[in-house]
């Protein structure tokens, strides 16, 4: 770990020396070779496979700790790290390096009729603050998404992970010293002090975007009070809406995969809606399946009326992202009401339909203000990895500056670049 | 005028009306056909044109009402509509119904390993709240905008242009009936209370942006409170570094008119940094410009040393966007330390090199952080129409979503589309 700016003189005075060095190592690592912070990830995957056993034994101590507080087995859980995590962490690392480096790409550079040639530059965003909870791996894979893109990050983990998260800073440390970067480059807070987040999120001369991961009490918290733009991860409500002239296999496959691939991610589908003309012949073959997966079926009145044994939704079902086994159901007329329920109940995270009509297709596309919209594919597939980011640090449902899973390009911004050659504005 | 929202529950209620209409406007217009918005756009244009007499009898009213408050000669001068800026107006409007429609162009459309192909679909923001002061011009051209992105637009105009205001967006509202497209697609707000604005900035369930153009003053104090993002159009310190081994008369062309051609813009060259290598040779012919011209240089130590009757700059100089025929300059070591004063003192809004070194205009180009940064070319062309986008709705000088002037595109997100054929996940 790089010496910690000093924090006997209050949290305060100590976080504007954060905020102060990372805005100095952002100059530095903006401009950086793309060799040199790729030696610095190969360095930091070399350093968090040597100190394997020092991680384990600093995450030993957080577990310990929060087992006397009595933290819930499922935050244990996320908490621990293994040497499989750790694997994967050296793995994650290697992936950021081996992506094409989006900092100072040039596009769009065309002669204007004065002469000039105007075009976009892709630039870093400058200081990141990242906030997250239990997970200890997010620590490597967020520092080097960061770096990568060429910012400096702040990095402020759940203090349920102090040690564990101080352990893997140490050796990003390390990886930074060896290729040469600014040790300011990637700062972990070193305080578990709370107002430390409230100082951070408000920044703004010195943060220029909070990413947090969390929980939706977090996320509600910190967009509430930032100042710093927040790019931000709300509720994945998704839907998968089966037209009538959908593939009978295909809609099937979908169906079930978008709902029982995984449980407890945000790309989960959690509402199925399904059309009047084909619910008759699809809902009796899917509702079968999804209950021998173990999965509890919520349904509209059309549904219960027709399907026994279903337990009726209520409203605040549509409302819900259950991240269980659990999904609510409800037949509509057409894709109208479809569209209409998505935008009412949805969180404009990731929806698809399942249809073989080109218009209706080319119609759900358009119409339909979700992050990722899909035509016949499940709504699992809205992932960095899948999309072909290499990594993400999160998955934005905000609307500006980056919708959906955000990579190394959802890390950095454009600025114009005008090229004359002694041009005058007459 | 569309028929307002009903303002006698007070003004939160009727903010609230405001909101949900817009929201509502913005799921149709989002969707609109091309021809349908270019269609509205162009009757708009034409209403305009029949009702001049009107749109000046309006006007007036604001003008003896301004000048009986005792308004500022500045500021009445920005209020006042002439025969000339309707036709502005007008031809404004006819330049963004011929600009090209962004919403729905599908780039990056590519397969996977897995088979489905991603692609990214640009579309409108949603609902941007434009928040603006005296020029009334600004109504049709931020509803022209808005429109044509796909977007419904609040508008909250200046109480001193109140009639002027109305009588605009009374004929944008004859060009959205013509067309058939929702009269709420543009409100423009029927109160002049100041609450109406705290109310607009904190609405975040039913306003996706807001745009703010005016003062420094009104841009802060929005800034500060809202919790809607806002995009920004801070202080415009621009600055010219005049290399040594700049062309003689390309650098004397740019940096005369980087400062001259128009002095209130926010694109002017306000500091003049020059290496020390050129600064005897080049300093003496300019400085002689700037005072033919009427422009107070204000000088640094060794500026003053070898020119007579300069005016010596203060460190405040150097943080100032003086809007005026006053210029500071600095003579600098090298590019270096040109890129530091930048750095420091300059608001990352345009800067510019003067030079025939290929690697120093590399560098400045990657180095500089700022919306617009250029080479041989004057500050001046840091303007939306310069660019190419056909109008433009301000200058964003923000990292995030949009960096340096805000045309069509600025008002568009990117959604990421998924097309399959039963794709599931594995």
């Amino acid at each position: 770990m790089n010496k910690y700016s000093d924090i006997s003189n209050g949290i305060s005075n100590y976080m504007v020396e954060v905020g102060k060095r990372a805005r100095a190592a952002s100059r530095i690592i903006s401009c950086a070779e793309t060799r040199d912070k790729d030696a610095a990830l190969l360095a930091i995957a070399t350093a968090l496979e040597a100190d394997e056993m020092s991680l384990i034994a600093a995450n030993k101590l957080d577990m310990e700790a929060g087992k006397a507080l009595g933290l819930k087995p499922a935050l244990l859980d996320r908490l621990e790290l293994t040497s499989k995590d750790i694997r994967e962490m050296v793995q994650s690392l290697l992936e950021v390096a081996a992506c094409h480096d989006p900092v100072g790409e040039i596009t769009e550079l065309r002669y204007r009729p004065s002469g000039i040639q105007v075009g976009r530059m892709r630039v870093p965003i400058g200081v990141i603050g990242v906030i997250y909870e239990s997970r200890p791996n997010v620590t490597a894979g967020a520092a080097a998404l960061c770096l990568k893109a060429g910012n400096a990050a702040i990095l402020r983990g759940g203090s349920e992970a102090f040690n564990s998260n101080h352990a893997i800073a140490a050796c990003i440390q390390q990886g930074l010293a060896i290729s040469k970067l600014p040790g300011d480059a990637v700062q972990m807070l070193g305080t578990a002090d709370r107002s430390a987040v409230g100082d951070l999120i408000r920044m703004s001369e010195y943060i220029d975007v909070i990413i947090p991961r969390g929980g939706r009490s977090l996320i509600e918290r910190i967009s509430r009070d930032a100042t710093v733009p927040v790019i931000k991860h709300m509720d994945g409500i998704c839907h998968v809406y089966i037209d009538d002239r959908a593939d009978f296999n295909k809609a099937i496959a979908v169906a079930y995969n978008a709902k029982t691939q995984r449980y407890g991610t945000c790309n989960t589908m959690e509402t199925l809606l399904i059309a009047e003309g084909i619910s008759e012949q699809i809902l009796p073959v899917l509702v079968q399946m999804y209950r021998d997966a173990g999965v509890e079926v919520r349904g509209c009145n059309q549904t219960c009326k027709f399907l026994s044994g279903i337990k009726m939704a209520i409203e605040d079902d549509w409302y819900t992202e259950y991240l269980a086994p659990i999904l609510a159901v409800r037949v509509v007329k057409d894709i109208e009401e479809a569209i209409s329920h998505i935008s009412k109940y949805g969180s404009s995270h990731t929806d698809a339909i399942i249809t073989q009509d080109y218009g209706r297709a080319r119609r759900f596309l358009r119409e339909v203000d979700s992050s990722s919209v899909m035509v016949n594919a499940s709504t699992r597939f809205a992932d960095g990895g899948e999309f072909g980011f290499g990594a993400e640090i999160g998955i934005s449902t905000g609307k500006l500056h980056v919708r959906g899973p955000v990579g190394l390009e959802g890390l950095t911004t454009l600025k114009f670049i005008v090229i004359g050659d002694g041009h005058i504005r007459i």
